[in-house]
């Protein structure tokens, strides 16, 4: 059977005005990747409701999940919430379970949980409440579509509460061969070997650093003794 | 007149494994921002052809420039100018001026000009070349469509080599007010503010480093006078 897969979609102006670096993207590979969850696309869009609505129609309906990132804070950007209510034609309104975690949170604090804040309580109907262990405010998942933080502590602690829930596959295993050689020398001989193993993907990711040139030879599949016998294919093409 | 647009698009399953870290998009991103150019939209998809054309697509209908990286190197894996092609209907082949590029460039390090290099000179009809002042190899432009490569230096070099070609629109202008407060605290004066400022965008990035919260509260505008005078009103709100 194929590996689940998934969308990322990243909410956020920042990340295309170039003032925030995103790394959930990151991050989020390298756990689905372990997960054997195969991601297949991602997307950064701007805080716009149009635009976010329709990213997650588009790719809740493709992909067997959905990972957003971004726009559920307290302030008048975060409209990433209201979008997916609107996105699943669902009402959307503050939850008592998220405001009692967020009570219990700024009352440890002393602080006030005023309008703004409780906004982050705003939970479509129908969802299921993300634990943030960090700073309280709850992503939800609804349908496929699991919503995070873009903080990345947070999202990184949201991704740790959610990824146990989903049904995984074989986890991508993948061998890498370093080869101080050029790319265009290794070409050959590396896409001789792929077409010999359909079922493994073969990657060549060139380097260049402190003088020495070369590549990566990256093999990836599901079955160890399969990759192993493709490294060994391609030592000997390059011996 | 509003801006330009563009979307980018990142080519490769090195990203959406994990393996790699894309750094290219936090690049073009600003160097947009600085040329007056809004970055709409950025997608990262995989080595798959249908993928590459339908995304191709999908974003040069859409916006009015698209920026491609990775996938067009000398491997089996580096499918991107053959996917532009089909894109837009056009035929590929070696292309003379791109060939003799390459050819200078090998000559003059004693390496062999062989197949798997002569790849890189495969250019579709109609398009122009982009200049690679690091390896040689070009990237080109086809429609609104601009091709370049995955290594971040060579897309460094080839956005450098193309945006001057480009028409840009007024640079997008921020200023950042820094506050030691939770984002909770700031949210209602924050939205208040961005009320009065239709034609400016308001954001906040909340931050917490060594023991200190707080947000960076940024406004962003094409025009000077009207971020100040938000920027005013921000600090009366705060103060």
């Amino acid at each position: 059977m194929p590996n689940p897969t998934a969308a990322m979609l990243v909410i956020g102006d920042e990340i295309l005005s170039g003032r925030t670096r995103d790394s959930n993207m990151n991050h989020l590979a390298k756990a689905l990747t372990a997960a054997g969850i195969d991601l297949k696309e991602a997307r950064v869009v701007g805080d716009e409701r149009g635009t976010i609505i329709a990213a997650v129609q588009a790719l809740s309906k493709v992909y067997d999940n959905v990972f957003t990132s971004g726009g559920i804070g307290p302030t008048h950007d975060d409209i990433t919430a209201d979008c997916i209510a609107a996105a699943f034609d669902r009402d959307i309104d503050v939850r008592e379970d998220a405001r009692a975690m967020l009570q219990a949170h700024y009352d440890r604090a002393g602080t006030e949980l005023n309008a703004a804040r409780l906004r982050m309580a705003r939970i479509p109907d129908g969802a299921t409440l993300i634990d943030n262990p960090v700073s309280a405010a709850p992503g939800f998942t609804l349908e496929n579509v699991h919503v995070m933080a873009g903080v990345p502590a947070v999202f990184e602690a949201m991704v740790a509460s959610v990824l146990p829930t989903l049904t995984g596959g074989d986890p991508l295993i993948s061998q890498t061969l370093r080869v101080e050689r050029g790319e265009g020398d290794l070409a050959g001989p590396l896409g001789l070997v792929a077409q010999r193993y359909p079922l493994l993907s073969l990657g060549s990711y060139p380097f260049q650093k402190d003088g020495i040139f070369g590549a990566h030879l990256v093999v990836r599949g599901h079955d160890t003794s399969m990759i192993e016998a493709a490294m060994a294919d391609l030592r000997a093409a390059l011996a």
